[in-house]
């Protein structure tokens, strides 16, 4: 989940916080290998070298024995707070307590991930200075306003960044609008307060911040409690039983209350880590940047946190355009805001940001996926929430065993994870660094079902990139609920039916008692009420006594003796239904960072040469066009060639400049571009006229007419043809790189 | 221009006020014809009969004498004052005094263009009520918000305006950045306050508005106090004199200043109009949203007002990206937001809206477009400057005229002008209702050597849609003073070259004396200094004996014993040159809504049937798949021809409902589906299977076989093939819609 609500909303710092954790002693799993994975020999052969890079271990095999041992008592470490977790539940303990004991087991977790980490080969990990320093130095994205000094968190995209974003929006629409017949709608970023109070994001969408009491430089209170008690632990000095304590604390960060945190901060004398100053007290800070909609200055507004919103409020419209039936899908792709307390971590955590979401919205009574065949024949690996609670390791399932063994909740959510599985490996993501996590019941927010992160594994850890989670019906009952206007479908039932009722039956000499003149509209808030939000106030009111219900800007605290629970039955031929809604929630700047981090290459023996091997279908370019050297012979082939691929919509890049062939071929591998052309001498002596056709990854030439050439990089880049088709039917071109590689590459 | 800068800034009204202007008495201009336009025969006979709507008179011919009676003294009135105008700024005039003969000059064109508006034929208006019921009711785009009471000013686009809205832009990116190599970025949206004081929206992008006293209800200065004095002045009894009085009030309404305004609205007792409370003296309200960026509080930010700005602070990083060279262009696609004190007129006047723009860097001594030849035998309407401050029409020219006879200041500018009407045309701008209208010197802001507005005719009057502006070296000046940071690039001399320097040279004593310890910022301030900027400071040091500068926030009067300018020569071997901008720049919702109103069409005979004939290629489906009715043979071929079409990239509905086909064709050309497919039982029963192809405009259909149908739709989409082609390749099918069409279409 991109979305943070409710009782996940504080919880804003884990996403970065989870090590990678794949090492797996367990036959079937991926396991990795001490190999080179940026080599030359994995640009040649790039998908068996990919494949190498983690062994799957067959019946039979068996992983480095110390590797297992030495993590043996942090998998029970792991499985016992599991255990000890699931029992409270079941026994019904008092939430304080559960939260506290889930903390430990997701600090257990932490730590047993943290180990399998260390354990890993490191040169799988990328060279982040290096990547970073070609994207910088290529302007893929940059720092915005760097002129003005820089604001972080906040980043453009430059020419090649920004078509790799097109592109891989465009593979986006392709592959789900299209594919599915997804409704696209494109709503405004400036959203007016009760949108956001309905939503839950006014109240809860916050992080907690102490600021240098001097000079107002502001902190996240967990990063800076956490970075300062690992610095007091760090001291030799520290007794054990103070390190104990320091850790419980670091363990429970997530649970705090305003003022327990306070009181840390007074304990441990916490300042600023800049100036030494003294810090005010842990103060709640709302994400949202805020503003003021019209001149009058008295409606607030914000920069939308998400996509969704626009989408559920559009529900009825976009049912009436569906001709009333379910089910349909609607997707936005826009930008969407989170104003950070200390962004950092590239393009990871950023204050601005494009989300492409989509939300499908399904009869609860109907959760099946036609089109579920399609995709359960998928490998994929599935990091259950049964997995992580039991210190277990991510395995491979096939998507139809996991929906059939109910790993999956339903077959919509597991199409879902299947396309979302088969979009990101098209646009670049490496299959071998991919899982989906499910949330662990405890960190889910309370309105999912079900909930599964995508994941991929960069220099940062595990970070999540698309959310994918069955919200079930909670946002359309809240803007229902707080609008009064029906966001439901009518089904036209086949055969009459009897159904049970549930509806609150107030008593209305007890709520006029209570509330005089408001006692109206309370009356009227309960008599819209639905069945789910019934029977959970009818549980609250049998555990306390009382509920709370807030409408039109009123709480009203309703107890036992104003509010009895009528149930009855009832003859219906239409039938209202609410429908649930799976939500596939994409963050393309993650997306794009992945991508960088998973095809950033570098060129075997030549540290200095790196490149991207981005799937021609996303690369910024598609085709670089170099004639050999600046003579004018050359001229009217560069002009049909580029015309051509104008025409044909292929993207491409004239580089007419004066350097060596070798030195403009290694600047166009550096920003990506898939396929390159080269005109030379014999392209402008012998008829027909021919010149070279280059492929990025494995520097191979094959030689082709002018007039094919744009024809053929077009059916490279759209996937309709590939590479290898292309070399078994023209001849290769070996003259250039192969014989004489070094002068020519170099 | 889309952008309101400098002396332009506070003009907010005119782009609505100005009426259509177009009946002509010249030979080879347009003039309307009374024609029913939205009728079946233009939709059967679309080109012919668009063509028609507008009669060229030619030689000899000539136009009403009546109407050119009523409009000669109107024509001489605005001549007079254009003479006048011309006059004045040659004899040097005060400023003051050209300012409110310019207003009059205004006012007089309006009264002109206002008559020759009223004396133009009806039925060339779209009935908006109409069009606007249809957007609404097919979701094409609706208030946001709006079970919320929703929010003037924002709006939601639905699935088919959302679709219309990305072909537009895939369209423009074709047409621009694909063509035109253009370099596309991506830049933040939120910006913070320095950049925008630097580009001078913090100071003066800005309305007059007033309050209700009571209520708070806001309203703009100038639109109230225009309709208050209308009112008065439609008063029977209001003297002649005071009607007099009252009108040169109205004509100089964008001249007042804040105090003078104050008058006024105390002078006439200006109340609110809905409930007669007492107002607020006049207070100028800044259109921007402000937000604060980071926790802090301390930093102020504003989402964008235009996306230019984003462009001008990448310029090294594009210019570097370019390898240095000029010219380039760089261009950008995305949202900026305008807090407008009372939106209204729908996509015209929003607060969040889509912008394109282009910033084509040139050197300014090679403004030679190399492609304009290319361009320069467009015949084009245009309005130029001289034509409007004398009285005349806007007149048919080729731009290679035009350009030569400079009309239009260079052949950059004049290739762009050529450009933008291509596309405009290409993505369903009707010809005849579009002008290109030049900025009279007057309303052009201050750094805009030539601007040029591309406007359309709609309900609303001439509409602005595209600004096509040469900005000079304005912006990459303001930034570079302000940032202390070169914005230029270098140009080899080819030979070493002498030139002349100007340079500021400080008098150190005086203006230590007189700045202490901040003499040495003004002084480095001073030192990099362009001649551009010296030149306009000596000017005012020779008339007013100081000038002022302002750096790092603070502000420097500097006299003429601080500083002398100094003049020498050197000789170079590399020039430094400050690029000028020419920027052309798209509003997309005004072009969407053009679009709507140039393609809204009614079906002869029936007023209930309305479609919008959309240009394929940016039609929001292609084409529709509808089987003859629910039988089940038909389901086969429904998902071949989507499956197909998919892998073709070519967007399509398929409508298996159970309306007749005529009603389900009439929903498909409701939404301007430009193809529509039907499966019928010959389809079924014959080989090779067969099906219909039909042309929404003309609903004539073609029958060809199944599986060359996703092709021939993908060809007529993109433009590879026309109607007319697949009509005379095909059999022409006239059962279903000839021989039945009565019960088949209704």
């Amino acid at each position: 989940m991109l979305r943070r609500a409710a009782s996940a909303l504080l919880n804003t710092g884990t996403l970065l916080s989870v090590p990678w954790a794949k090492v797996s002693p367990h036959p079937g799993l991926l396991v990795p290998l001490a190999s080179r994975p940026f080599s030359l020999s994995a640009c040649l052969h790039k998908k068996k070298k990919q494949k190498s890079r983690w062994l799957v271990l067959s019946e039979g095999q068996k992983m480095d024995g110390n590797i297992e041992e030495v993590l043996a008592p942090l998998r029970q470490a792991v499985k016992e707070q599991g255990d000890l977790v699931r029992q409270m539940k079941t026994d019904g303990a008092p939430d304080v307590d559960v939260a506290k004991a889930v903390a430990e087991l997701k600090a257990r977790k932490r730590t047993l991930e943290a180990k399998e980490l260390s354990l890993q080969p490191k040169d799988d990990i990328v060279d982040r200075t290096k990547l970073e320093d070609t994207l910088r130095r290529r302007f893929f994205y940059d720092q915005a306003f760097s002129i003005y000094g820089g604001v972080s968190g906040l980043y453009d995209f430059g020419p090649v960044g920004c078509a790799l974003k097109n592109n891989i929006l465009s593979v986006w629409r392709q592959h789900f609008i299209q594919e599915e017949q997804i409704l696209e709608i494109d709503c405004t970023m400036l959203t007016p307060e009760p949108v956001l109070k309905t939503s839950g994001h006014v109240d809860k969408f916050a992080d907690y911040m102490v600021k240098d009491v001097k000079n107002g430089e502001c902190f996240r209170a967990d990063h800076l409690l956490k970075a300062h008690l690992q610095k007091l632990m760090s001291d030799k000095k520290c007794p054990e039983e103070k390190k104990t304590e320091m850790n419980n604390v670091i363990t429970q960060l997530d649970n705090y209350t305003q003022q327990e945190l306070t009181d840390l901060f007074v304990k441990y004398n916490v300042k600023s880590p800049v100036t030494g100053n003294d810090l005010t007290a842990p103060i709640s800070f709302n994400l949202m940047f805020q503003t003021s909609i019209g001149p009058g200055g008295n409606m607030t507004g914000y920069l939308r946190p998400e996509t969704a919103q626009g989408i559920f409020l559009n529900f009825k419209r976009l049912l009436e355009f569906n001709q009333g039936k379910l089910p349909f899908a609607a997707a936005q792709i826009g930008n969407s805001f989170r104003n950070e307390i200390s962004p950092r971590s590239g393009l990871i955590r950023v204050r601005e940001f494009t989300m492409a979401e989509i939300e499908h919205f399904v009869d609860p009574t109907e959760k099946v996926h036609p089109k579920f065949s399609s995709v359960a024949d998928l490998d994929i690996l599935l990091y259950s929430s049964k997995a992580q609670t039991s210190g277990q390791s991510a395995s491979i399932m096939k998507l139809g065993d996991a929906v059939e063994q109910g790993v999956i909740n339903n077959s919509v959510l597991g199409y879902f994870i299947g396309r979302i599985y088969l979009y990101l490996t098209k646009v670049g993501v490496s299959k071998n660094m991919l899982r989906f996590r499910q949330h662990m019941d405890n960190e889910m927010a309370h309105y999912a079902c079900d909930c599964w992160d995508a994941e991929t594994k960069t220099s940062y850890g595990w970070i999540e990139i698309v959310g994918c989670a069955d919200r079930s019906c909670f946002d359309l009952t809240c803007h229902a609920r707080a609008t009064k206007v029906s966001l439901a479908a009518e089904k036209l039932l086949k055969e009459p039916k009897v159904v049970n009722v549930v509806q609150f039956e107030p008593n209305k000499a007890a709520i006029g008692k209570a509330y005089k003149r408001d006692a109206k509209i309370a009356m009227e808030y309960l008599s819209i009420c639905d069945e789910c939000f019934i029977s959970d106030q009818e549980k609250l009111l049998e555990e306390n006594g009382e509920f709370t219900i807030e409408t039109e800007g009123k709480s009203f605290k309703i107890t036992k003796d104003m509010v009895t629970i009528k149930r009855f039955q009832k003859t219906l031929h239409v039938e209202e239904v609410v429908p649930n809604v799976i939500e596939p929630s994409f963050g393309i700047g993650r997306i794009m960072y992945t991508i960088f981090e998973h095809t950033f290459q570098i060129r075997e023996g030549d540290e200095q040469r790196t490149f991207f091997s981005f799937p021609a279908m996303v690369s910024p370019y598609k085709c670089s066009v170099l004639p050999l050297s600046q003579n004018q012979e050359f001229v009217p082939f560069v002009k049909q060639l580029s015309e051509a691929m104008t025409k044909n919509g292929v993207s491409h890049k004239v580089d007419d400049s004066s350097g060596s062939i070798g030195r403009r071929y290694a600047r166009t591998d550096e920003i990506g571009v898939a396929f390159g052309i080269t005109i030379d001498f014999d392209t402008v002596n012998k008829t027909p006229h021919t010149a070279t056709l280059r492929d990025r990854d494995s520097m191979r030439q094959i030689r082709a007419e002018v007039s094919e050439l744009p024809d053929i990089v077009r059916d490279l880049s759209n996937g309709n043809t590939s590479w290898a088709e292309i070399e078994s039917k023209y001849p290769i071109f070996e003259g250039q790189e192969t014989s004489k590689k070094d002068t020519s590459e170099e």
